[in-house]
This record gives C-alpha cells, sequence and structure tokens, in this order.
C-alpha cells in the first residue's frame, strides 16, 4: 500500500532536500509539497525542480497534505510547528528528523497538544548542507530511528516506517529517552571532539595552520570531515541534547586522561591493550555495511 | 641521476611493503632487498615477490646496499640499527621513516655514530598494517619529511630527495624537534582521540556495542579508521615523541573544556562562533589536494 500521497517537507537542507529527491526517485506518484522560511533558498529549490510545488508560506504547503516532515534545525522547530499550526489537517501525521528527540518532541507538543506525531531521525548525512546537498541515495542502507510517544497509534507507525523503507532505510524503534542517550555517544560526542580538535590545531603558535593542512594525511584530516558540518545545526543539538551530551564528555575526559597518565609513565602495555581492542569496532562496522571496507576510505591515491 | 641501485628495505608492514612496490615500479632498474625480523612476514613477502631477495638476516640484507632504510616501528629501531652494524657498507646511506624523529635519531646515533644518516618520514599511510597491506602508490602527492640532523652531506639529501620525488612524494625540509611538534599535532593527537572515543564507546552500560555499530554513521565511524591502525607502532610513536603529545593533548582538553561550559551554560553563540571557524581549514585540505573532495569522502550510498 501507498502509505501517503501528499507529503510536504518543511526545511530543504541536506536532509529535507534529499527526503525530496529520494520520494520523487522512488514513490513518483507522491506529491511532493516544499517549504524553507529563506526565500534564497526557496529560489534554489525551484531553480532545480526539487520539488513539485514550492509554497511561500509554511501554511500554505501544509493545506492538503496527509504527512508533514519538519527538516529545520532542532532550534527551529517548536517555530515550525507555530507557523503550521492554524493550517494543519486534523487528519495529518507530523513528522520531524531531529538529532536528539525528546526535548524535540516535548517542544512540539506545547504548539500542537493533539497532532499525532511519529519522529523519524534517519541516521545519514554528510558534511555539506543546502538545498543542493541532497541526493536521492543518501538514506540506502541506512538506519532511520522512529521515536513516537507513547500511546501513537500503531498504524500511524506503520504508515511513516513504510515510507522510508521504500527509500531504502533501515528501520529501528527507540524510546525517544534512549535514542538520545545513543545518538549522544554515536554522533554528538564525536562531531564535538572534532570541532575541538580542528580548533585547537588552528590556534597554534609553533606550527603554522598551513602545517597543520599540509601534513593532515597523518590523521588530522579525518576530523575535518565532520567538523565542516552545518554550525546553526549542531549548535542546537548540543544545546537540546545537552545532559546526556555531557555525560558522555565526562566519560570520554576520563578515559582520555588515563592515556594521557599511561603515555606520561611509560606504560606501554595499557597503551597496547587499549590500542588492540579498538580495531574490532572497525571490523564490525564494515562487516554490516556501514562503511567502507577499502582501506583509507576509499580515497584515490593517484 | 638515478639516486641508488641497490636498496635495503628493513621491516615489511604498510610501508616497507609500499615503498617496495613502489621502487619496482617507478625506479625498475633499482635492485630492492627486503628484510624481516618475523619469519611469517619474510614467508608472506616471498610468495607475494614483493622483493628481488629477501634474506634471512639483517645483516645479509645490507651487505652490498647503497641505502638502508628501516620500516620498523620506533621501538625496534635502535635493535634494528644493532643488527645491520657489523655488515653496513660504510659508504651506505642510512634511512628511516619513523613518524616521531629526534629520540630515534639520537638511539641510532648511539649504535651508528659515524653514519650518514637522512631520515625520512612520508606523510601518508591507511589503517591497514602488514607486508599485504603496502601498494605502489600510497606515496602519490603526499608529503615526505626529510629531517637530516645538522651536517649532514648536502649530496646525502639530494640522493635521498630524488629517490621520494621519483615515487610520487613531495618533499619538506625540516629540523627533527619541530617535525615531532607538527605529527603531535596532525596525527599523533588525532590517533590518541580516535583510540579513546572508540574505547569510550564500547565500555558504555546504556548503549549496547551492537547499537553504537548500527548508528556509527552519525559520525563515529570516521573516528574508527585510524583506530584500527597497527597497535604495536602506535604505542610505541606515544612513548617515542611523549613531551609533544602531552603538549598537544593539554591544549585539546583545555579546549574541550572551554565547549563543555558553553553547552553546560547553553551558550549558543559560542558554540556557532567556533563551529563556523572549523570549516575553512577543510576547504584548505581538499583545495591542497590531501583529501577528496566528495562529500562523506566519496562513500558509496548503494
Amino acid at each position: 500500500m501507498m502509505p501517503f500521497t501528499r507529503i510536504t517537507i518543511i526545511g530543504l537542507g541536506l536532509i529535507g532536500s534529499s527526503l525530496a529527491h529520494a520520494i520523487r526517485a522512488y514513490l513518483p506518484t507522491v506529491r511532493v509539497t516544499g517549504h524553507d522560511a529563506s526565500p534564497q533558498v526557496r529560489e534554489i529549490a525551484r531553480r532545480i525542480d526539487l520539488c513539485d510545488d514550492i509554497t511561500d508560506t509554511a501554511g500554505a504547503s501544509v493545506v492538503d497534505a496527509d504527512l508533514v516532515i519538519l527538516c529545520v534545525p532542532p532550534g527551529g522547530m517548536k517555530a515550525a510547528a507555530m507557523a503550521i499550526a492554524d493550517d494543519l489537517p486534523a487528519e495529518a501525521i507530523l513528522s520531524e528528523t531531529a538529532s536528539c528527540q525528546a526535548s524535540i518532541i516535548a517542544a512540539i507538543r506545547e504548539v500542537l497538544p493533539d497532532v499525532t506525531m511519529v519522529p523519524a531521525h534517519p541516521v545519514a548525512g554528510t558534511e555539506n548542507s543546502g538545498p543542493e546537498a541532497g541526493f536521492a541515495t543518501l538514506f540506502q542502507n541506512r538506519w532511520c530511528i522512529l521515536t513516537p510517544p507513547e500511546g501513537t497509534d500503531p498504524i500511524a507507525i506503520a504508515r511513516v516506517e513504510e515510507l522510508w523503507k521504500r527509500i531504502g532505510a533501515n528501520i529501528e524503534m527507540m524510546d525517544p529517552a534512549h535514542h538520545d542517550l545513543v545518538l549522544a555517544i554515536t554522533s554528538h560526542l564525536p562531531h564535538i571532539i572534532a570541532y575541538t580538535i580542528v580548533g585547537t590545531a588552528s590556534d597554534l603558535e609553533d606550527v603554522t595552520r598551513s602545517e597543520v593542512i599540509k601534513f593532515s594525511a597523518g590523521g588530522f584530516r579525518d576530523f575535518t570531515r565532520i567538523a565542516a558540518s552545518d554550525p546553526t545545526m549542531w549548535r542546537d543539538v548540543f544545546l537540546a541534547n545537552k545532559d546526556a551530551v555531557l555525560e558522555m564528555l565526562q566519560r570520554f575526559t576520563e578515559d582520555l586522561t588515563q592515556l594521557q597518565r599511561a603515555i606520561r609513565w611509560g606504560d606501554g602495555e595499557a597503551l597496547f591493550d587499549h590500542f588492540s581492542k579498538t580495531r574490532a569496532i572497525r571490523r564490525s562496522i564494515i562487516e554490516q555495511g556501514q562503511d567502507d571496507a577499502a582501506p583509507d576510505f576509499g580515497r584515490h591515491h593517484e
């Protein structure tokens, strides 16, 4: 069964534009309407023919939708919900793709207490942002985590699940609070660490920035990809998932201090043991198709 | 002019085997002799026809060499120098490829006080190790840092430089101590951070290891590549470059604490400003050909 016939996407950045491409590619009979608060983004979206229709107001985009997906940064979710509140059809399902769920669900519930809500967070992305960064295959073989609040209509959940399956994603169900903890370690902590180390490297006196760039193939460049991600979105993620991020940072700092101590005291055995454990994780990630098996991420060497 | 005619490579891991492949591919008239302390590695090297000759002892491998390159882990450099001391021809040049130079040069000097030494550290690698991990194009368009001690014969330096140019590398000259500082930030700090975060993620109670693996595409998987690097080599690097690594760790920790504080106090402006700065570095790395411009490291999405 076709889960939806008229889908509205609000927020046409990397995720919103990828969703538009994917729905038009894999569910070509569905009508896709788009809206973005930025006139420049709407203009680009029209020029590249991203959706069947781009509306100038959020309200106009949802009037005949059976599914509305909010793809704005976490800090803009509440405002986006307010902007559609008067026009959202009673039977429409509301979804959003935020990387942190508990506080976002609560914020939207304040504005739309009775809406049927099925949040769906695709664990996929690239370091690029904006309406031209999207592509139809972004979600292929990636996980999409559904975090419906307790008591949500099971048919609504099944319809959102079917949509994501059709555009190539694998589905996982999770309680919103647990989702936020899982993402804190698999995504939020890596981003804050990457942003930090790239900042540290650009602030040295004894080593020039040009040296850091030249010799980045020694390992540093792997961190720069995610440290080039959208600053607005990531500011919002850290503020919206504060408690879980701080908890993971605390654990990370303890572990780093332990290795730092092993270096200071010349404890080679402790270092070797730790470094041997971490290879197994990479192997599993490759076996489960979540990364490339080619050495060096398959980078070209010529 | 052909810089060398008989090159010996001691230590046939990723770098040693890549050197063998590269020399045979780009300087086919040069005779390449190899040795590794491990009988298993020698057997594999013979089976894959890595060198023109593989000798069972280190001494036998150097008797007619005009260049000997030590490609063993930092902790094995002194022992490798001792193993060739009696047989090394007086006119041969000695090189080594360690990722930290000052302490290694000093250790080799103790054993071979009069040797002409031109260390050459190629800033290139993959997460794979062993004699089968090497390939001829590993050094293409990567930087190779030469750190000859003061007073080294300029002709010897020029010959080693020519060799690396012929196998595709760009050359930079550096004082050993400065090299160690540059590598501490561009390579050693990223590795210790990556090893730490992968360890932290595998030790949680509330989030299972299977969840970490499944949802690693959120950012975590970028860290796992370098955390899968050779444990022996990295143990040795941290011990041999202790002071510079501890200095960089101290700076990193201060910067992380500052961002952590911004998250705790909800200082969105400080986070946004920091996250905006770090994009420029990634852009420069791509412009200078030290990484792939394709989004997501060019990973496949289908």
